[in-house]
């Protein structure tokens, strides 16, 4: 589904972030994350979404490769041995392995300001009310009230007994903030009204909350060399997650669900939608 | 001749970051950072220079805050100790030690995240085009092309050594950047013609290079107490500086030499740029 996306994508990618300059290490450790092998899936969305209101698709790409940008770094980021300390990701070294520590600090802060500046150029979209607003919304979604506040919240789980609601709250902003801008940003790409933009925002979100249920049943059931990274690091963290407060057999249904709710947000848009509708399709039924 | 605006900018930065919410922490280390007595030397320049074409208060305080955001997470950043790990920062633990590394990780990441979602809120600016034209004129001075990458080429400079050039463009880079863009954002926020444009672009970029030189003599002639961060640790770090390279009456020479210019950049505003002419003063004259 991915892969003919992946490569117009990569292009835009490489295009934003040339591998040289003054400062070509930096550059060179931002393009290690960034063209590593991801799936894609953020500015999948994007594309998908954008693609109900006919967007052109230099806008949806540029808006994409952006979101691909925030997941990057706070990949490099959360791996760092401050916080997960980990060495391999997707089937490779982490980045500060890679490079080193202060290098990849480095290339996450330049990824993460990167992705506001690709958003606020004219060639993302004409009108400068739009670009202002993927800005905001983005930094909305991926700041210390989303992404980045829910890694906070994460951390913080590890060392004090967290339940169910403090478990979905943690899903909702670290891994659904950003795929609800992702949605959400085919709305304002296209000047959609504020009830389209509303159901694109739950369809996110509650994809979101999906993708993560199946994100914690993968680190059960999976294995490292599929997964390209370590297995049960949850369980080996002490981290509760909602596998472990409902079981496998309980997470898999209420990731079922989740699944059904995020496509019933959809149906207001029709046929146009049949794209975003097989991202959810694809997000339950992934193996890695 | 920062006193009051000092107070008038914290007003600001507190209603921005507020004690509370669900990552706390979080936002515990943001304030700690972000109002721990810098000089707001930045945000002053951004409403000197936007006073020159009466802009609303408003509109260049929040501009203020947000590169003061910048410049707080690229502090917190830059002391962690797989950069330069500080443990003092304006006389008090630095973020890190204070809270943890992780959280000051993060802690910077929203900082620079809520940045830029400040300028794109239309209470920056009614019109969408010009804090558009804010976000990417912030980005591009503060990320890989400006002063992330000045960081980056300033770590790679304590293995191999540097000439005068590298050392200038360090300079630019690393501390020019961010002054830059403080002067060149009250003409964006004037919706100033190219020429005044250009006129404040240059006058920042010649006061950055100068406020950097004469920080490289305070770090060779200053002590602790007056620091409030520990003295000659350029020396200490091996790092080649204007003032190892030039000698410090050599630097003092320079730096004089770079004020003027950055003065004479002036000219063509006439007494509008009185209060801006007296940051030029500022810089020069202070002990810390």
């Amino acid at each position: 589904m991915l892969a003919a996306f992946g490569e117009q994508l990569e292009a835009v990618l490489d295009s934003l972030v040339p591998a040289s300059g003054k400062a070509e290490r930096l550059y060179q450790a931002m393009r290690y994350a960034l063209l590593g092998g991801g799936k894609y899936l953020r500015p999948y969305i994007v594309d998908a979404a954008a693609g109900i209101f006919e967007v052109s698709q230099t806008a949806s790409l540029r808006t994409g490769a952006a979101v691909e940008m925030i997941h990057a770094y706070s990949l490099v980021h959360d791996d760092l041995p401050a916080m997960d300390d980990d060495d391999l990701r997707r089937g490779r070294a982490t980045c500060h392995r890679a490079f080193d520590e202060a290098t990849a600090i480095l290339a996450g802060d330049a990824l993460l300001t990167l992705a506001f500046r690709t958003l606020a150029e004219p060639e993302t979209h004409p009108d400068g009310a739009v670009r202002a607003a993927l800005v905001a919304s983005l930094a909305d979604c991926a700041g210390g009230r989303g992404m980045v506040g829910g890694q906070m919240m994460d951390l913080v789980s590890e060392h004090a007994p967290v339940g169910v609601d403090a478990v979905f709250d943690i899903m909702r902003l670290k891994t659904g903030a950003l795929l609800t801008f992702s949605a959400m940003a085919g709305a304002i790409l296209g000047q959609a009204d504020d009830r389209a933009r509303q159901a694109l925002r739950d369809f996110g979100s509650d994809l979101g909350l999906a993708f993560q249920m199946k994100d914690d049943l993968l680190d059960v059931e999976g294995d490292e060399a599929s997964l390209g990274k370590r297995a049960a690091k949850d369980a080996a963290a002490g981290k509760a997650t909602l596998v472990s407060l409902l079981g496998v057999e309980g997470a898999h249904r209420e990731a079922r669900r989740t699944s059904d709710a995020a496509l019933a947000h959809l149906d207001c848009f029709g046929p146009r939608a049949d794209r975003l509708r097989s991202v959810a399709v694809f997000v339950l039924a992934r193996d890695r």
